[in-house]
């Protein structure tokens, strides 16, 4: 048992909040700073949240403190894609096998619940509208504004976590020590916020069990169900160009356009040009570091030292599963040594968070623009095909990142791999029918079982059970 | 002829000052602002300035406003580099062409020459120890603490000029902008500063005209002579490992490692362990970022936007070349859209100062490792072979970014091309007289004519005039 620490988490968010009860689980003390108001006691303005799709790593961090069951009644399953094409059809692709789903959920919602869970927790405190101002990391102070008080306090936590996301003080403070690698890289697309209201009966006004796509080449729109019948929809969409947020100036620009692209949505939409027009353009951003920890006091988890672009769903399931490998890290801590402790964290995690950071961009071309071409479609059809009859040596890249636990790292270049066998095999398809030809099936005998075997012997495995 | 603007530029370095009197030449009024006390009138802590290597870029823009052949009175022709191996034999390698030399100059002497021609300027007047403590790039305000009196003062100038180096305030400014992309990187090198005094007589210890190198593989010490007769050393290093600033900890292990690796410097540094200990390790950092500019209001020029390791000799000359590329752009300018001529200066920048940052980092591996190998020495050779009988065709990259002002982004693809042709010819090569064997002859008419030729008539060329 490890003895008991004062912790201070920067960050009330959906980590910061899931950390302090699993900070608590290991015996420590915990207050949760955060710099806007208790979002349970005021309306949070809207229209710059995507909606979240939980998927198997945030799950299981969800399990480990027993909420799994109570996510899951607020949870929508999501199938599968359904695409939406510019004549208003649907093409419908699933994730996974039968009965793998993504879920949706609201981020304020799951956000509200980790709080409620956590807060009768004597060990965790909650502070609400403090801004830190100073972060000092060599002395582990953190200036604290009560921004209704106006009074500032200092506090001097044994250990500090940085869970206050992609714009974290925590992390600025570190930019400014020695040696701190960094990188911030915009797309050069927004987003924003629209909505599909609930039918009159309270139903859905699309096929609720999907994540509805209107791909479009170099833009798309989504929808995520909500559970009042609403769906959250997002358009990604380039700043600038002939087909951009700059390019639409006034209600006639918009609604031209959407009839135009989006003719199924649009009666969908009634308030579309209100949404369009007072929700700000959210911007999407990647943030690499490194180190994540200073000395044995301050380490950055979540979004604070990996955010990530939103197409692959990972963000917050990345940060979940942050949380679940410190934990394991805990359970086998003699307490000790925080430097060491925290230095195999941020190792072990950091090839991980940059694999699913570069997955997550990879991931927006094949939304906006892949999931339209029915080649694409066929060749994932055929991939379903290859891990049904090879299940032991064959896990479609989607399908590792979000129903699996297999590290981020492996997934990416394991799926690499697959793209080159996948490139091979399509060259003999036209049809779904053809997979069966005897010079696919030679192929994938030759790829799967042959090579394998060889790695094999040539003591390469990865170490990785597939 | 455009109207006199109110210019600040924060910085009084090397691009600072020579900066102030490009801009007075264009008809404004020009405050320089400097953290740091006036360096003329105060000795600076030495111990973490590498020597300095003007080059072609550099000269170009000194020349400009025409003190080329002051600075040129103060500057050592460097004509090669001479290797110095583990038995102290020595073998040199010519920079370039008969004539063609690299200059080192002292950091310290060259500012305070650029600080003296400018400063008697009634359109530019310099304030030191004026330390930024906020910039507004949204008002264009900075607030400036006088960190002798401790008085503050907020200016408000018609344009900013960050040429505040490396670690620039207002490039932190920007960073808090919109959409500002960032990346600092830095290697898991430090340096350190030694010295190598003069001779009794006043002369110099080790050939005068050369730029020495100890190459030892991952690691090695490099040494510039000065006008007093001296040499400043620099030892690259690796932070931690067997061989490493963290594995020398008191003067035995120094001495030690010095006599093993360095022998024939040894006796050459009596200060060596004084100078050891009480010196800093400085990092080696990359800095990239885009935009450079904010609205038309602010621009970052030099170190920066553009901070590179200084393995290519080329930092220096990188700012300086900016510079020389704005000098020219605001002879066409007509005074009016200052936000278009930055995005068109960044622009034009970005992708060369990308190019040298790749090249800097690239030719560490060159410098430590590459050049013991008399393999690679005899490339060099053959290279310059292939030069002199194809002066139109083939420029070694080297000569491109030192003796030449074509652009980095050129000179690195075509250094990538080069060394693709390199492989092929060396395949053939053992001794220097293998050049005129028929096939290698054949192979550079094939690579050089003959395709050259086919791109020509294909249309690709690249407008850029080798």
């Amino acid at each position: 048992m490890t003895q008991k620490k004062n912790i201070a988490i920067m960050g009330a968010g959906l980590v910061g909040s899931l950390l302090s009860l699993y900070l608590a689980k290991h015996g420590h003390k915990v207050d949760v700073y955060e710099r806007r108001p208790d979002m349970r006691k005021i309306t949070l303005d809207g229209g710059r949240s995507i909606n979240l799709a939980l998927s198997d790593r945030g799950w299981r961090a969800l399990r480990g403190i027993g909420i799994e069951e109570d996510v899951r009644k607020v949870a929508i399953p999501m199938h599968g894609r359904m695409m939406h094409d510019e004549e208003g059809n649907l093409t419908f692709q699933p994730y996974g096998k039968e009965g793998q789903s993504i879920y949706s959920v609201s981020r304020g919602g799951l956000n509200a619940a980790l709080m409620n869970l956590s807060e009768p927790n004597e060990d965790i405190t909650y502070h609400f509208n403090r801004q830190a101002t100073d972060v000092n990391l060599r002395e582990n102070t953190i200036e604290l504004l009560n921004t209704e008080t106006d009074e500032t306090e200092t506090i001097k936590p044994d250990l500090l976590f940085g869970a206050d996301g992609a714009y974290s003080v925590v992390r600025s403070a570190m930019q400014k020590a020695e040696r701190f690698n960094y990188e911030q890289s915009y797309l050069e697309y927004g987003y924003k916020e629209l909505t599909i209201p609930a039918a009159p009966d309270g139903g859905w006004l699309l096929e609720k069990n999907a994540l509805h796509i209107w791909p479009r080449g170099n833009y798309m729109m989504i929808a995520l169900p909500n559970i009042d019948g609403s769906f959250t929809c997002t358009l990604f969409f380039p700043y600038e160009g002939e087909r951009s947020f700059a390019a639409i100036k006034n209600d006639t620009d918009l609604l031209n356009f959407f009839l135009e692209v989006f003719p199924d949505a649009v009666p969908l939409m009634p308030d579309l040009a209100e949404d369009y027009f007072s929700h700000p353009i959210g911007s999407l951003v990647t943030i690499k570091c490194f180190p994540w920890s200073y000395n044995g006091s301050a380490l950055l988890i979540g979004d604070a030292s990996h955010a990530v672009v939103p197409f692959y769903g990972q963000g917050m399931n990345a940060g979940f599963e942050d949380i679940a490998v410190l934990d394991q890290m805990l359970e086998d801590f003699d307490g000790e040594n925080w430097e060491e402790l925290f230095k195999s964290f941020e190792l072990r995690r950091k090839s991980n968070a940059d694999a699913i950071a570069d997955l997550a961009v990879l991931n927006f071309i094949e939304m906006r623009d892949k999931v339209a071409d029915p080649r694409f479609l066929l060749r994932k059809k055929i991939e379903t095909k290859i891990s049904e009859q090879y299940p032991d040596k064959w896990i479609p890249l989607y399908s590792m990142v979000t129903f699996t636990d297999l590290p981020y790292s492996y997934a990416l270049e394991t799926g690499q791999n697959q793209d080159k066998i996948m490139k091979k095999v399509m060259k003999h398809i036209k049809t779904i029918e053809d997979y069966d030809k005897p010079e696919v099936q030679q192929l994938l005998q030759e790829e799967l079982v042959h090579k394998e075997t060889l790695k094999r012997y040539a003591g390469e495995e990865t170490g990785v059970k597939g």
